[in-house]
């Protein structure tokens, strides 16, 4: 299989491929290591490339389908792992100056699922110093650049398995997402990228950023991979295929809520706008019904999210802030010290707070909507060169944040370029993964954004 | 039926012998209504008294039976609520100044099962203000007084509660638990009272002291009355009756926990730890093991549950605390003034420590004890005059409040009287109210400290 047959695959063209024996687990992972070796100094996507286990593994993978066995739902598909996941004997940086040197004993319970299902781990992938910022633009391993453009942000936290994905070094990537680290990169490289539930996939083995917010969610190019992932990484799936078994099923009649609130439109990228808009008259040609709905506590849960999750991470941290405040990059110690001002009674007002909002959105979803669409992000990837991170993770976090303490998975999904050719994501919000999964994936039928690839 | 007879009934003997007509509830009623018309000046129980719908609700119940109806478990039993939890029609005041003239729209959850289930409610019971202590010595409405000695606190919060139903003037109560505002009472007026686990009873309609902690939970003299009390309130019943079908089932074999920290025992009233020796000492004649074991992180927990409760208080009452400190008693008034020094960071870190918490009491519980038992509160009812509130807050609350950050339940049991008279409360916590009712049954078939009454 040459690079320009492999760019294109999905995880699910892929699967299908080695099963029939068409690829091989081995040639597979041997392209994505070309691909790494000729793009990672110029993209920065991986901080960490475990070339030799991947190709051992890939090895035994193709031995294996040799002799007719099948390993699991992920065998022999190269995946890579945001560096604040644990992977046993590897590196985990978290990004950071601190654990430059920090291997990890043991794999976390997502790489263990992984491992399980068949797949190959190939690297560890670059983000925020510590999960802490959006850009992923990161003063001791430097920026990961956006494959669409590479003067521009990956978006971050899990910027590097937003590369590593959209710049086919991986078929798939794990992320974390705390205010929106899955989603943002997602929709600034072009992919399809789940925040899951709260506890549906396990966060042991990751290094936290906030214990009340923290996911670990999957990245890939369509909402289909991200199923076939998700179904893997499930530690409370109610059957082993539960998201992947109904995602064909039929979207038409669902209901989709679009907030009217000036607070998603106004000060939005009218490219944004244009491009969101736009997927929401293709979901409603496609018989879904479009419903205007409000959510007028929406700023007040973006600071109540923001308080919480802040907070927890000046707890994790407080160490490291008191004993070295000057190893953490300027932009994450700025955002530390200002997150440690609030009181307590403010962090309890916000979490009382974001009880509401989800007794709020849980009775929105049971009598009004099914799902509810809005951008991902206010604005396309922004350039890299004179960035003020701590700004611009405001901006970037704007419309995942508040989605986080609803504690309801949220999908990012490509729905479009802007006339510079930088991708656009649409953010959907439902009570369950397989209603987002679905509605994407009826989308992606109708729809080509997530076949596009950047060149390079 | 006369008082005499009255002042020894449980709830359990009530409903039988009002099923079979040897009495009516409007007697019941009548009698509790002349006790507390007798005895409510002395003991301050009742805020509120309900007599004219206690009366006529009676009636209806009576007639009721005379047509062989039965309208429930609790049937024609006089029931009273702490003054916190609204009922529809009635007064509300929290004890406190500001909410002196609020009055109930609508039944709380919780009084709206005790309706359905039957039960008479006659009055609203008295309280520490918004149930911030736990001594219910209250500034605006004066001290509740114990029933076994006058010059002696309640406890509290749910002081009138405890004082109600140990003086007889009902035969259960409801109160609220946030750091043992039930649990402390209960022993305090040698009662069984349940902190129900997180999220088992409704706190709809209950004025807040703190979103993450608060609970509702049933006091009565036996475990029995309690869990018929609990089976009427529970939100998320198994069965119907889950808890008292499982109350007479054996003992033997079951493992007590018991902590060997010098946290529960050194300070601790001397009579007050020989009277729950010697109830591990029964438990373990009854067939049951001791364990030793410890709880090396109690006094960090004691910490971060109070963190986490008084912040979320200063949260819930910052309009007030801003516009009119002084209409707060100066106890509340200061406890809330401390609760706001700590910083989101603090409480962030107190929820996490919450987390680690639960899960090595899971452990625990899983590994290696069915029920752990230690002491309600160091000390038997404190006087009340001289009484510094803040100060015995801190002591009386001292073993409920880890327990509260559990979120298991836990159950004061009667287990003893000092020398002077005064009941003392073991507490028993398990991971499920139906094993704490079922060892205090157990208990309760073997001893006779339950069958006692104070001399009014």
């Amino acid at each position: 299989m040459d690079e320009m047959q492999l760019v294109n695959l999905t995880i699910a063209e892929a699967i299908a491929l080695i099963r029939e024996g068409q690829i091989s687990p081995l040639e597979l992972v041997e392209t994505c290591l070309a691909r790494i070796e000729h793009l990672n100094s110029k993209l920065n996507a991986f901080l960490s490339i475990m070339h030799e286990s991947a190709i051992e593994e890939a090895g035994y993978a193709s031995d294996a389908i040799g002799r007719g066995e099948n390993w699991g739902p992920l065998h022999g598909i190269p995946i890579a792992v945001k560096d604040i996941i644990d992977a046993a004997g590897e590196k985990t940086t978290a990004g950071s100056e601190f654990l430059r040197d920090n291997v990890a004993q043991e794999d976390a319970d997502v790489v263990q699922r992984l491992r399980a299902a068949g797949a190959i781990i190939i690297g560890k992938t670059h983000l925020h110093e510590f999960a802490l910022g959006a850009t992923t633009i990161n003063p001791h391993y430097g920026p990961a650049r956006n494959p669409w453009n590479t003067d521009c942000s990956s978006g971050g936290s899990s910027g590097g398995s937003g590369v590593g994905v959209s710049a086919v070094m991986c078929l798939g990537a794990l992320g974390t997402d705390t205010g929106g680290s899955v989603r943002v990169p997602s929709a600034l490289c072009g992919l399809t990228g789940l925040r899951p539930a709260k506890h549906r996939v396990s966060t042991e083995g990751v290094i936290p950023l906030s214990w009340t917010l923290d996911t670990v969610g999957p990245m890939a190019y369509t909402a289909h991979d991200v199923a076939i992932l998700l179904d893997v990484l499930d530690a409370q799936p109610l059957t082993p295929a539960s998201c992947l078994d109904r995602i064909d099923e039929p979207v038409n009649g669902l209901r989709i809520g679009v907030p009217t609130d000036d607070f998603f439109w106004l000060e939005t990228d009218y490219q944004v706008v244009g491009a969101v808009r736009a997927a929401v008259d293709i979901l409603s040609d496609m018989g879904l019904s479009i419903v205007d709905i409000q959510l007028p506590m929406i700023t007040e849960v973006l600071q109540a999210s923001q308080i919480i999750s802040i907070a927890d991470a000046v707890a994790f941290h407080q160490e490291r802030l008191r004993r070295e405040p000057e190893r953490f990059g300027k932009d994450v110690r700025t955002r530390l010290q200002v997150g440690s001002q609030p009181s307590a009674p403010e962090y309890a007002a916000s979490r009382q707070l974001g009880r509401e909002w989800r007794r709020f959105l849980g009775d929105l979803f049971r009598e009004r909507i099914d799902v509810l669409v809005i951008p991902t992000t206010p604005t396309p990837a922004p350039k890299i060169a004179g960035a003020q991170s701590v700004e611009l993770g405001k901006v970037l976090l704007r419309f995942t944040y508040p989605f986080s303490l609803s504690y309801l998975p949220s999908l990012s999904v490509p729905c479009g370029f802007t006339s510079d050719g930088l991708p656009v994501g649409m953010q959907l919000v439902a009570p369950s993964e397989g209603m987002v999964l679905r509605v994407a994936h009826a989308y992606q039928k109708g729809t080509a954004w997530h076949t596009h690839r950047p060149a390079l």
